[in-house]
């Protein structure tokens, strides 16, 4: 295919477009609610059957996207198979935003840490400046037994320095910083635990911020409603955007936590049957590969085995 | 991670949850109605804004998902450029299956065919022979010019064993079927025109026998709601599923059509704007390249252009 014989410069105003993204954002919104609504008693129902599934979760999360791919280490992956339950909730739903979520984290007595449940919430914000939004979400504490942090101190030093800068202290250089940003820097990647996860806290934009952003919006969008033009901040975005991203992720030994957060709400969690499923089979699959080694082992462990699910041609 | 240790059987019965399963599906089609209702109105506005743009639906296609990877050959290409406009429509909605639907295609003038307008519905159909659902579409007559049919006589081909089926022969091994047969395995993949994907016709379930697998559905869903047990028929619904399929690819040149056409109607119908926009911006990157290449042109034109949209974070 080509195109390129005469290439065209948007013969359209991309105010058209904007406009037209800005209405099916505006169903796709709508469609999370009624989503949320129409599926809030099924979670119900289905927590109440996973819960007689041991390791379910663990399993789930063995097949799991791309995302968490390399997520897990060694440790990491003795302590999920204590993880009893995860649940997650638009909590700001019916009336609030949908894009804000809650992911929360049951687990069994293990060697790592107290707590029993681990809940955090990924605020939707959008900011001032320019066409810039995020998830945003306070570090959770984690109180891990003695000798048993697997994040080597990573999630207390971010507890820390957010205390810090919610004390006033946002854009001084202090010392538990530069500790935060050394340990950061000194930590390889194949050596960071999962549960830094839980440490994440996303672009710096205040609630304050957010609901400014949304009422600059809805004047915008009153503006080409009216066909009137609107002022376009397009070029001076692309910098402030960068900048409220890097100073974020300078102190975020996790930055992909958001990612894998979106990845759980949208498809783990809705699909988690399926991978449930999914994960059982490649067992079965993995058995037989076994069994191809070692012929003489007997057959009727496997026989009794069967595809858990069928997948459908549409 | 590693559950390994103690590989459980499946704790909760297979029926516990495909009751679950089908409740979400039922939820599913219940979302796909509302997203109807809700985006109609904003496909005919989003029509009228790209009849404005050339090629609009040519640049799409260059940046579609993997599912069209090769699908186009050279002469496809010269042809897409001739695409004014394409439509989905779930033509079933609002009281019928939102799993239907039509994917129209209109032409400009062009050297190849006389059709100004290309119509293919896919009907959603489900075999009483077990868990097995599939699209199922009639071959679309294309009026080539002389000596310009880029699909070398398949589809016309398919239209007349379509049409004897129809009269009666469809377990005759006709002469209009081995040449069907002795073509399909004659054309080298690389020479597949797309526009065979007209010819598309997929598994032989009749209105019937999908009236008939609905209504055994419903019953066993009363079953399982009213907590009594129902029959299983998984093992016999493996051999009749690939026998269902076997026999209808047999004479199908186009077996890959249903995915593209769920493709087209799931992901390339809603993200048209945003794989336009994509495109063009891969066109700007390209043209960069080239100017790596050749730092004599002159600069000015690419100045101008500027990445039309922005990703989002969230």
């Amino acid at each position: 295919m080509s195109a390129d014989e005469e290439k065209p410069s948007l013969p359209v105003s991309f105010e058209q477009l904007a406009e037209l993204e800005d209405d099916f954002e505006q169903v796709d919104l709508e469609l999370t609610r009624v989503q949320d609504k129409l599926t809030k008693d099924l979670y119900v129902k289905r927590e109440k059957i996973i819960a007689d599934i041991p390791h379910f979760w663990n399993s789930v999360f063995e097949v799991a996207p791309e995302e968490f791919e390399h997520a897990f280490k060694e440790t990491d992956g003795e302590l999920l198979l204590a993880l009893k339950n995860l649940f997650v909730t638009r909590f700001d739903l019916p009336n609030g935003d949908p894009r804000s979520f809650s992911i929360k984290w049951e687990f069994e007595e293990n060697p790592f840490f107290e707590d029993s449940v681990l809940e955090k919430k990924f605020i939707y914000r959008q900011s001032t400046k320019g066409d810039v939004s995020g998830l945003v979400s306070e570090p959770v504490k984690i109180h891990w037994k003695p000798g048993k942090d697997l994040t080597n101190g990573l999630t207390d030093l971010v507890l820390k320095v957010h205390a810090e800068e919610k004390a006033g202290k946002a854009d001084e250089e202090t010392d538990a910083k530069k500790e935060l940003k050394k340990k950061i820097e000194d930590t390889p990647l194949g050596d960071l635990s999962f549960f830094t996860w839980f440490a994440f806290r996303g672009p710096r934009i205040t609630e304050e911020e957010h609901k400014e952003s949304l009422k600059k919006e809805e004047e915008k969008r009153q503006l080409r409603k009216a066909g009137k033009p609107v002022e376009d901040d397009e070029m001076e975005e692309d910098e402030d955007e960068d900048d409220l991203f890097d100073k974020a992720y300078e102190y975020e030994p996790y930055p992909a936590a958001d990612d894998q957060a979106l990845c759980i709400a949208e498809d783990i969690w809705p699909d988690a049957i399926k991978l449930y499923l999914q994960s059982q089979e490649d067992d079965i699959l993995s058995e037989f590969d076994d069994l191809d080694d070692d012929e003489d082992e007997e057959m009727e462990e496997d026989d009794k085995a069967e595809p858990a699910s069928k997948k459908r041609k549409a």
